[in-house]
């Protein structure tokens, strides 16, 4: 039997239309941020899906399973992360619907014409290039810091390849909002709907969804917040059902919502 | 004994300091927003504190007692409402420290040196001129509409105005945050806090507070969202606790939180 994983690889299960996805513990995880993400995305029927700096994957495969998308492409700009999310792919019998894209995403015109997508989702790295402790490891600082792409590449990138109408949908950090929503409002990706994510019930939020419309009439909707942790430690109800049947300790801590980065 | 009170008014006791606020109850009364915003708005001890659109008086009155502002200056551009401001701060024996400027806050120049003021605050119109249902009473349509000034005079005049590191403090409704995050930052007013208010436990927010600093370096920083009201309808003891021991029916329930205006 082929061996999908290469050493210091492990291929966790994701409980979820038996899809499978390879892993190195030692460089950079999905966490909870794209979990939610990929929930608060919404996709029609036959829609075009793009994803600007995918990392392991993770968004695509979920949803190849949560929506009826016909395509989703993923830029990957680190070569050895595209390599093992395009395992991961074809691990799962994928190659048809995903698309791994190494490359910079400010490429993307060699790829998609302009106004041409119906969906664009993306988890960018949060931290500034300046800001920040950065890791030792190159892998981990590319996907956590804005070095070869930033939030105004994303942004920028997104409206332009969105078809007029079209949904742009984010998680970020919610220090950044002033910096999202006026680069959204300069690129016409207008924003429309934001979720706040609470650690606790009553606290403030540690992360954020944001819902783009390109050439959208200015107003913003809020949903109710969603809070991760009950008051004794455990996930909440709502948190086990945006998981669903999956292993909630699949994700990466380091990476998890409260964590420093 | 004089009577400040003039037919159809009525004197409404604040419970703070002795204070005593006079207000008409068929026209524009203050709201649990300006108590909110008089408690998130923080004065240095001798500090010039402008306030854009002040209604009935309120948030002067009670900024008077819970600071040790030197001077409290006021715009009110209606002249009944004005008039009516004036009576109550006269009343209260404050005509030393509170001035009510009858005029639109448009022409502040004839009254402020640019960079001049340590602190503004505004309880603006929170709908635009053209949306939502007008009322047929002229004084409340002011008082709530976009009608002689906009969010863009708000900030651009609080910008104007205030000093380099000023604070600006504004109570405003969540669904404008973009249009009030990015007016800040295009006048240099950069959001630094913001607090949103939630009715309810785990509700989205309908209320939000905001404090810009000028000049200010780009960091947003949340408080803990503050709850209104406890699952039984009782207000949360944080409510109670900024009310301090002020009659809380006090304000105008056409006015409170959750409602259509």
């Amino acid at each position: 039997m082929k061996s999908w994983a290469k050493a210091h690889e492990r291929i966790d299960d994701l409980q979820l239309n038996g899809l499978k996805i390879i892993q190195n513990p030692e460089g950079f995880c999905f966490g909870i941020d794209a979990v939610l993400l990929s929930d608060f995305t919404k996709v029609k029927d036959g829609a075009t899906v793009v994803e600007l700096g995918t990392g392991t994957g993770i968004i695509p495969l979920l949803l190849s399973a949560k929506t009826k998308a016909a395509q989703i492409s993923a830029f990957e700009v680190q070569e050895s992360m595209a390599e093992m999310a395009k395992r991961s792919v074809d691990m799962n019998g994928l190659g048809e619907r995903i698309h791994i894209i190494q490359d910079n995403l400010k490429n993307y015109l060699k790829y998609f014409e302009k106004s041409s997508v119906d969906v664009v989702v993306s988890n960018p790295p949060y931290m500034s290039g300046t800001s920040g402790i950065h890791n030792d490891d190159d892998l981990k600082r590319i996907s956590r810091h804005e070095i070869l792409c930033n939030l105004e590449d994303i942004i920028r990138v997104s409206a332009s390849m969105l078809k007029p109408g079209g949904c742009f949908y984010m998680v970020h950090r919610p220090n950044r909002l002033v910096d999202i929503v006026c680069l959204m409002r300069q690129y016409k990706l207008e924003p429309k709907e934001v979720r706040f994510i609470q650690p606790k019930r009553d606290k403030k939020p540690n992360i954020m969804l944001i819902k783009g419309v390109r050439g959208g009439r200015a107003d913003l909707k809020y949903l109710d917040p969603l809070v991760v942790y009950q008051e004794n430690g455990d996930y909440t109800a709502e948190i086990y059902e945006i998981y669903g049947n999956a292993k909630i300790d699949v994700f990466d801590k380091r990476g998890e919502i409260g964590g420093t980065e």
